[in-house]
């Protein structure tokens, strides 16, 4: 169906030309000049981030309409000749864009034989076409108005079944079942109301008490009744409940739409960076029941969150699905965690019961329930299965490989017929965990960045154009790909101990390029990126890459055999697919069988809160899926230790990446020599 | 199946003959001889209940073998000549008996055309024939010992997983369901019990939330993991919770018997002797609560009593069974009863969800759930479904008119393929509330009753052969006929003025008759019937009758069409059924056609208890039911008024019953007179 996941049609697109190296890109009518440089791999300083502040971005419009904010920073005599700020400016037609000399980079490396004409790719998350396809928007929960017929003597039908009738005329609803606590409300809300009614309608029918999955086919489980038709307000909470990272958004049942989102850090990251050292820490007394809090008071701010974002009340919600990994899931539940630490790695279970959320502690109505996604085993998530679920790859014939980078990279290769997985732990070093200046991808963070090889000058764009706070997954990327590029440090991530510029310098945890002066930052603060914060994303992307390799190899395939990449994570806007190749995270594939996804794991999420068909589909992933054990796998260790290089020690492997680096090296060599071609 | 709760096996019978009235009665061996009497419907003076101690009831051995404890009331020379005490006698052949003048009655009315011989009818409940057939011992909880491998790195399954491995491998159980509260102990206990263990799996699934009737279908659920072989150890709990006394039953899962059974008042009698006056209480502040914290602690009690008598402990139990009227059950679960008590008297459901026991408070473990009887209407209970459950009529195909006597009296018309019921209210006078000195059928009550019309001296059996402390419901059926037979009462159920014995005499409710001396009582105190006791009896039995008037009436059927009458109710053990035709309880019928089922709702609960199987006969049951609502019903009104008279006003509903009470009168009569031939 064409339903809410939908592409929701296309902007009128201009045609935007930079001068001087003749670089043409198409972007939306509207699009911000700054971040369409970014998008077209142009260089244009800027060290703001983009809230104009820096006043280092001015072009010169040279042809074309745009819509331009007159800053401190242009004359009015500069302004007349067509001086713009980049970052305040956006796209009214087709324009021709002039970058001065002092704040262009090298002439980009176009050969398109190798593939890097389209450096920086904005991909939003939900208008690709890796999605699950085909549901019904049939919602976990439905509201019902009914009207009923007062009892009398000649119809005094109990309560419950009143209602039950009343249904099955009104709503062609057959068989309900309803628990105590509901019946305990039902008489006096039927008559306060005058037997005008909602009810709430849950898909699945057993909180406390069963694997829900199995139990699809029962009748519709009465969680609620309201006063007066509320059929309107129907909300569920969709969560993604990583290690590091905890995402909601929150679903109109009624149309389908995400009304609000956003996200936190996971509270219980302050008691261990990955799930082993949570584990560790819940076994200590009352250990698990501290994690399990602080995971339920993130989730209770995150609601908090969206009903003031969205205007709505808790009392509307009537679902929350969670996806989360093997250890979060143990963890929200209260379960054991033990043993999935110890070998051979055993979980207490991988289907979950449904649980009324109340009981877990989350601060909703005792009517809600709360879904939980299975997992495969101890390191492949529930959180997995959603985004196998989310992006459709259990639906189609293309090979696919679906990595999700977040805390744990967990790995799924596959299509319909077949899927095995595998799970290699990354740390959250792209979440931000454990890099000095990281963060997650909100109001300030770094997501775009380019460097001038010759000045080291940044061009940096933030979440929201404000003054940088610290550096995102795709500003990291971004930020490491460019150091490489721009051989500031080698491919084994150590800084070139050439003192090209004061961005460079020695600091506590090894040299650090400075990415934002403190006077640019929102923080007041340099920002830097250390070579121990090189060091971590080195080890994260190398397990990845390795996990990946290892995960084909054990099914004979190699990377040529895929017709797809399926890319999904926390990050946010923008992708930087080339920047990624160029580091060794992502295969050297052709970008054309890229697909970035965003939250899969948030995005199957949402899929059962629409559509409660699906959960059929979460039990054949789950059970069909074969984990591939990494953590004792000889192979996997000596593909890993050869991934900690950027972008790997075969280069075989990244023949397309490798040229790319020795063009450009090159290119930087020439141009710190001065020569005038370079430039 | 030959289950275990048939027959078990006939003991030897002998022959009994009473001189000088030649009165024969087949009775087992070992029989005791007062008990024989009064089953023969033979009078001998007995005023101490049986425990020997007045020393009333001597009779002479004329010939056959007993075994008879000497007692200082017979003297050497007297047992030598074969003087015994009747109540201290067994018989261990054919015997002759010969009863002394001082001590006998009236020679007994033995015209077979009135068929009123055999006057009391010791029938004992479980071994009578309208039982529920055809159930399989397929207990609502079975335990399952398994034996699981230890995980290992090449079989790294979730505990939950390996569970239901070793149960499908091990006990073909192909599907299970688990709640959380199972799950947050399975790593703990597998691991300490060495990965042997015995999980309890339930039939229904789904405490909390849903009406688990509909719910036959689905899944087995583990609601229990134990370390080590603890299958042998299986107990349920049956309950027939009524509005005036509550009993319960311990049933043995494993072998299918009644390890323990016991009673107790409902301590929520203290608020109101009826639902009316409970429902009442229930609307005050607190009140519902309060009545749901008593009811609660009366079944805390008795499984504490049951645990006591077998030995058992608690955490065995896996299951508990309920059956209670409409009102009682809504108190159990803490619902709403205020509109069961207004027109149009709704309940708030029929169909109750499963619950944890330990949920409403119930002392047991966590792992309990407690199934509730389905209700038809709110005067038409769970127990009601129980009895019909249990009794088998839903399944025969003979016409059968089902009496509950309770508090509430529930009638039942119908056969397997219709069932119609009616309920009157009868009040607890049967259950001996609301009568001065009634009690229930425990140690001390007075249970059997027969008077000598001249001296107006009774035969008192009591249950236990102990001194009298009170009448139960069947003494009381018995005393009330007694009365009327030996003339102290008049058919409006008045005290004859006649000074006949300084037994009858004015109290303060009336006049009353003294059943039994203050010496020869346990209390120490005379126990007297009133003048207000037998107009609470006459109301209760007149509206039980009425009732059953207006069912048949309503379908164009009488008496006559009947094929036969089953009676319920917690009577002990014995049920007088003679007397209770005289005194118009039960129809003027051939005594072939009524069966006493004893307590049916208790019967029902435990059936459940033993055969899963039975769920759904309790949907069809509560379904297929037609309610006939006698409270506002204007027949009922007046077969009411017409039933207030002993038998009853219209003599052609009661034709045998009438010649006889004219014979007996006119015996009576010649009797006092002096005449010899009465004697």
């Amino acid at each position: 169906m064409d339903g809410p996941m939908a592409h929701n049609g296309s902007p009128e697109k201009c045609t935007l030309t930079f001068e001087p190296d003749r670089v043409t890109i198409r972007v939306d009518r509207g699009a911000n000049l700054l971040e369409a440089a970014l998008e077209a791999g142009v260089h244009i300083n800027a060290t703001c981030g983009g809230q104009g502040v820096c006043g280092k971005c001015r072009v010169m419009i040279e042809a074309g309409e745009v819509d331009s904010e007159k800053t401190e920073k242009i004359s009015e005599e500069e302004y007349e000749k067509g001086w713009r700020q980049a970052c305040k400016t956006s796209l009214l037609s087709d324009c021709t864009v002039r970058i001065p000399a002092e704040s262009r980079g090298l002439r980009p490396v176009m050969d398109h034989k190798l593939d890097m004409g389209k450096a920086e790719r904005k991909i939003e998350a939900l208008k690709t076409k890796p999605l699950a396809e085909g549901w019904p928007l049939d919602p976990l929960a439905v509201k019902l108005p009914v009207q009923l017929d007062p009892p009398s003597l000649r119809d005094n039908l109990s309560d419950l079944t009143r209602l039950s009738k009343g249904l099955r005329q009104h709503h062609h609803v057959e068989e309900i079942s309803v628990g105590l606590r509901c019946l305990k409300i039902m008489p006096q809300v039927l008559r306060s109301a005058h037997w005008v009614v909602t009810v709430t309608l849950t898909g699945t029918s057993d909180p406390e008490t069963v694997s829900p999955i199995e139990h699809r086919q029962r009748p519709l489980q009465l969680v609620r009744v309201e006063a007066g038709d509320t059929s309107a307000q129907n909300l569920a909470v969709a969560l993604d409940i990583g290690t590091t990272t905890v995402c909601v958004e929150l679903v109109d049942l009624k149309t389908g739409r995400v009304v609000a989102e956003t996200a936190e850090y996971n509270r219980q990251a302050e008691y261990g960076a990955d799930v082993i050292t949570r584990i560790v820490y819940a076994q200590k007394p009352e250990g698990r029941a501290k994690l399990q809090s602080l995971v339920v008071s993130t989730i209770n701010l995150l609601i908090d969150q969206l009903m003031e974002e969205s205007g709505g009340t808790k009392k509307s919600i009537s679902c929350i699905v969670a996806a989360g990994n093997t250890t979060m899931t143990h963890l929200l539940l209260g379960l054991e965690t033990r043993y999935i630490r110890e070998a051979p790695y055993v979980p207490v279970a991988n289907f979950m019961p449904l649980v009324w959320a109340s009981r877990v502690g989350i601060d909703v109505p005792d009517c809600v329930q709360l879904f939980s996604f299975p997992a495969v085993a101890s390191y492949v998530g529930g959180d997995i299965v959603s985004g196998i679920l989310g992006s459709g790859v259990f639906q189609k014939e293309a090979l696919t490989l679906y990595m999700d980078i977040g805390t744990n990279g967990e790995i799924v290769l596959g299509n319909r017929d077949w899927l095995a997985c595998a799970a290699c732990s990354m740390g959250p070093a792209f979440e931000g965990g454990g890099i000095k200046h990281g963060m997650r991808a909100e109001l300030g963070a770094i997501e775009g960045f380019n460097i001038n090889p010759v000045t080291l000058e940044p061009m940096v764009i933030t979440v929201g154009r404000k003054k940088p706070r610290g550096i995102c997954g795709s500003g990291l990327i971004s930020l490491l790909a460019e150091l490489l590029t721009a051989g500031i440090i080698d491919q084994n991530g150590k800084f070139v101990h050439d003192r090209l510029s004061d961005r460079i310098r020695p600091g506590r945890f090894g040299h650090e390029y400075v990415v934002g002066w403190g006077e640019d930052s929102g923080t007041g603060s340099d920002i830097v990126i250390t070579e121990v914060d090189i060091e971590n994303l080195v080890r994260a992307k190398g397990a990845l890459f390795a996990g990946c390799l290892t995960l084909l190899e054990s099914f004979e395939l190699s990377f040529g055999d895929l017709d797809r990449v399926i890319i999904a994570g926390a990050f946010g806007r923008y992708i930087n697919l080339e920047k990624g190749k160029r580091i060794g995270l992502f295969p050297d594939m052709p970008v054309e069988k890229f697909h970035f996804l965003g939250n899969g794991s948030l995005l199957g999420s949402r899929l059962v809160c629409l559509s409660k068909g699906m959960l059929r589909e979460v039990e054949r992933i789950a059970k069909m899926m074969t984990n591939v054990e990494l953590s004792d796998n000889h192979a996997f260790m000596d593909k890993y230790m050869g991934a900690l290089f950027l972008p790997h020690t075969e280069s075989r492997l990244f023949p397309h990446v490798g040229k790319y680096l020795e063009a450009n090296w090159a290119l930087v060599r020439r141009a710190r020599e001065g020569s005038k071609d370079a430039l």
